[in-house]
């Protein structure tokens, strides 16, 4: 279970990778706060290795998520993204036909996201020592300019958007509907008829985060992958020491994907998107960075879906039906290898 | 073949990665130059994934190799290494005590080498899907301060230390004896009692570099690993249009690696290290830089082993009998996984 987000991974990562590696100098953002990017020298600089199967799904595939999620993992973090490096592992006998249509993919969404792969390293493995491939896609950027003009009206400590930002009274924005990517990875996988048409969110969100941040008043971003949003939600209370409370009725979901969801005893708030982004925004600002992001096609369906409280340290979701229910970090991610 | 360096892993970049990315913004330094990091901005970066089967072998571990080899990449370009990113894709089951004795030993290369780890990724695949474990390391530099003092004795057009910089005259220094990775590898790998003395050399060459730079005149740099010297020298020439004698009695080799080699039938100049690095220098300059880096460890048996041309456009040998062999690019690495 360690594999698919979730606490078990958590606890690999902090008693494992963090405690062995001891971090010794000061970084703007070291490894140790776990954000989606580290920053040292005003440069901005991520990496994410992607073992999505199946390669190839409704909506992208292996390439295209490959760029998405680097370039997202840099821009939520207040990087304007510059350049990306590619590394791929094949297995021997890998269809070449295949790699150039993942290449090509690479090359379309690189140019969407105005980023370029400026490095790279290519290695074939044996034949049985790896199921198919896997992409590293590295990135760096720069200080996003509009930073500086964003945070004239924040005041929370940090030059760079983290979730220790998060004070109490923030409002949450969504920019979309949640669980689409998982579900359509499932659909591919499994081939279940009744999800046939829900197709992966996967994109970068680098100009739509810039459209926030024209507005201003963003203290933190998180794009929602594995683990969904109660992966990501759990992470912003926990290291901000705050509680979130959100309403069911107002998270957008697809019609599809919540019958799917339920069909399968799945919860779809653990399930991860790949062209969504949370926003924890100051009040004053949020109706504002709505409006900006809602005009966008890749925002059209945001939404306010809760607000951070001092009341207490956890997630709780006010549901449908009138209740309260406490939204734990997921153990594992129910679909496991969707990026 | 393709995957163990030499020819056929060339065409397969060239012919599929380059061609289908073709990047559309010019940099410093681009993908298609295809040197060991890409520059823009003055950030040099750099990225590998690492596949070395087995995981630990006489002299070091995929840990060590792989911050050394994204160090030396960084190093060997003109860059000075700030941060590395580790990425790990481990197979479910992987014992953590490996894992932690692997993180511990990247931490151990990271000060040897003055850089830390700012980001990472951790990922966990189901059983059978990858043999044991594979790293990726990528890397950030900023431009060596040594560099602009080293091209005061240089007039070769780039900023940066590239292959098309090298002009006939100068000469190639090499910092230490050939194939020591290989051969360790091969030996843990096999089990020949007859080599298992020999360790692998892998290690950070910043130190080594910068000693260099200090003295001056450096035109080009680079590692021998997949591929060797007989790679190396082959895509020098290539690069730069011009051809490269060496001579056999001045190549620095471990006796025990000659013996080894030649039983097995293996080419020494085709197997790699990661712990020596090739150096194009100016003939004016060639006697001090030399002297300067023999005074540390990891230069001690540095020695010219060859110079530029512009007579032919090959690499040849003048052999130890007197004949003149030349030197062609290997088809495939003889000893794969080794990095």
């Amino acid at each position: 279970m360690h594999g698919a987000g979730g606490s078990l991974m958590h606890s690999l990562i902090k008693e494992h990778v963090i405690k062995m590696l001891r971090p010794y100098k000061s970084f703007d953002v070291p490894l140790t706060l776990l954000e989606d990017s580290g920053v040292c020298n005003d440069i901005v600089f991520t990496t994410d290795s992607y073992t999505v199967k199946p390669l190839f799904f409704n909506g992208g595939d292996i390439g295209r998520l490959a760029v998405s999620g680097t370039v997202n993992d840099i821009a939520v973090t207040g990087g304007k993204p510059l350049a990306l490096s590619l590394s791929l592992v094949l297995e021997e006998g890998f269809p070449l036909d295949d790699l150039d249509r993942i290449l090509t993919s690479i090359n379309l969404t690189c140019r969407e996201a105005d980023v370029d792969i400026i490095t790279g390293d290519t290695k074939v493995v044996e034949r049985g020592s790896l199921d198919k491939m896997i992409i590293n896609t590295s990135g760096i950027g720069t200080r996003n300019p509009l930073l500086d003009r964003n945070l004239e009206y924040v005041n929370r400590g940090s030059r760079w958007l983290l979730a220790s930002n998060i004070r109490a009274g923030d409002k949450i924005i969504l920019s979309g509907s949640i669980a689409d990517h998982g579900m359509a990875i499932l659909s591919a996988r499994e081939g279940y008829s009744f999800v046939s048409n829900i197709a992966s969110d996967v994109r970068p969100l680098n100009r739509l985060i810039d459209r926030a941040l024209e507005v201003g008043g963003v203290v933190c971003m998180k794009d929602p992958t594995r683990g969904g949003i109660a992966d990501l939600l759990n992470e912003w209370a926990e290291k901000s020491h705050l509680g979130i409370t959100i309403y069911e009725e107002s998270i957008p979901i697809r019609d599809d994907v919540k019958v799917a969801a339920s069909f399968l005893g799945l919860d779809p708030l653990e399930i991860g998107n790949e062209g969504k982004v949370c926003m924890a925004v100051v009040p004053d600002m949020v109706d504002e960075v709505l409006d900006a992001i809602r005009e966008l096609d890749e925002g059209k369906d945001a939404c306010i879906i809760g607000e951070v409280t001092d009341e207490f340290d956890v997630v709780a979701m006010k549901t449908i039906v009138g209740g309260t229910r406490i939204i734990g970090r997921p153990a594992g991610d129910p679909v496991p290898r969707i990026c």
